[in-house]
């Protein structure tokens, strides 16, 4: 995977204890900063989405980044680069969504310039006040795996807008909401270092994650992954739970003792490496994973 | 303007107290932040620059932002786009660019996606630690505008750069410097308000940004705005001085009786509003510029 490929050069280049997490933990301020950069035609299309509902996306994004590291979403920045025939109900739509995906968020500015395409890039502030802040370094065999809600929805909604329909599936692809209460949930509750992160490029991708940055092994039980059954309508649905990618749900490896309101028990973390689904070991499904740099 | 008509929107939508300076400054945290797109073919071509150069000047606009607001600059964060044919020596380059600008700055992180064109879109964090942070909103009649050093060396460069030379100036443009010692040693010892802001997008912005801001006359002596005389080889090399931008320099409004080492006093702020140049008031100069959204 190109993309991993290049972290790996970015880590050797800069040697910064703060690459690995999706978001960077700067302990003297007693803050997490996230960056997600939304490229039109690669991440989204304006065929299928528009002005509201892309700020609305953009700053979710980066909210959910905020919440897998257990901090509160406090402030957003965005860099928008925007085509010469923008007009300006493009970007009071476009500031009305962001505004409106969490209006406890301030909105703090950032740029605006020209380009041949949309660029988003926004920047999310967190405070740690007092809570404990994730990393996928923190799993440990026995911990059980848990999840905030639904896999699979997401990418049916994508196909589903491929296809021209407007439905619950397509709502939740355009306008997802990050898993802000289960994360504080977890952050102010647990005694312990945990591992956590969003489901942004599928709960397969974070699995493997977490497996590498521990070197543990991930057991999971299919059958106790929740979602939608609407999208079984997909004979390949089973692979849109695993790999499909941007539903911004929450997974997260916390000891076996640990109790919040609301959460998906879908397997066990054990000693070993990689992924095990049903007692089977997943092998070689990089290429099943997205990749923007994929020739 | 098309830039200054949509921040109008945004903050008509928003009405958020962040916007206005280049830097948001978020005083429950003790920080600043800025957020700076540069998008290729609209803000450098890969046939005048290279990989190191951009990382290196990439980091280094935001840095200037930062150093407009008087704190210190600390962290960077970088969300890089890049088109699929993009190489890891690309990569490895243009982060020893970044870590280069400055090496007391952490780089601690970001995005790296797929695009069309490269687009880089770079956040840097400063601490107010004990500085007195600007805000373009401080200039008082009375105060002395001073400059940090040369414009219009940059603007000039460019243009060489175009006529395929090497040289100072094209230098300056490609890898310019932002004013951190002269930023420093304004916040570290003025006791009052005070209006700072870069010079990036031209000088007689910047007078201009700070006099509709703080509602004064800028007052400019022309021939105390320092400059290399190497630029005089162009004619109008007058509007490079004034329009050119990119020098990263900074322009401060600060009281009579203060004084640091090394700076250009440039002229005065006086009650009214507008500039002034050699006592010519100067009017209607939005078409000389820079404007990404020109058509």
């Amino acid at each position: 995977m190109k993309e991993k490929e290049f972290i790996t050069v970015i880590k050797q280049v800069l040697k910064s204890k703060y690459i690995g997490d999706d978001c960077a933990h700067l302990k003297d301020i007693g803050i997490v900063v996230s960056q997600d950069n939304l490229v039109e035609n690669i991440h989204f299309s304006m065929d299928y989405t528009d002005a509201y509902k892309l700020g609305y996306k953009s700053a979710m994004v980066n909210i959910s980044d905020i919440a897998a590291s257990g901090a509160k979403p406090v402030y957003l920045s965005v860099g928008l680069s925007l085509p010469p025939n923008t007009d300006e109900k493009f970007i009071k739509e476009f500031y009305e969504g962001m505004q409106n995906a969490d209006k406890s968020i301030d909105i703090i500015g950032g740029d605006i310039t020209g380009s041949k395409n949309i660029l988003v890039s926004v920047t999310a502030i967190g405070k740690c006040l007092n809570r404990k802040i994730s990393s996928r370094k923190n799993a440990k065999p026995g911990d059980k795996i848990i999840v905030s809600g639904n896999h699979g929805s997401s990418a049916a909604g994508l196909r589903d807008l491929f296809r021209g329909h407007k439905n619950n599936l397509t709502n939740i692809h355009l306008m997802p909401e990050a898993q802000v209460e289960f994360s504080e949930k977890i952050s102010t509750n647990i005694k312990r270092d945990y591992a956590m992160m969003d489901t942004s490029d599928g709960l397969m991708d974070a699995l493997e994650q977490i497996s590498q940055s521990s070197q543990v092994l991930m057991s999971i039980d299919f059958d106790k992954i929740p979602y939608d059954k609407s999208i079984e309508k997909y004979e390949d649905f089973k692979d849109l739970i695993l790999y499909g990618g941007e539903d911004y749900q929450l997974v997260a490896c916390v000891p076996e003792d640990f109790r919040i309101n609301g959460y998906y028990e879908i397997g066990r973390v054990e000693k070993g490496l990689g992924i095990k689904i049903d007692n089977r070991t997943i092998k070689n499904f990089d290429n099943k994973l997205f990749n923007h740099f994929k020739e």
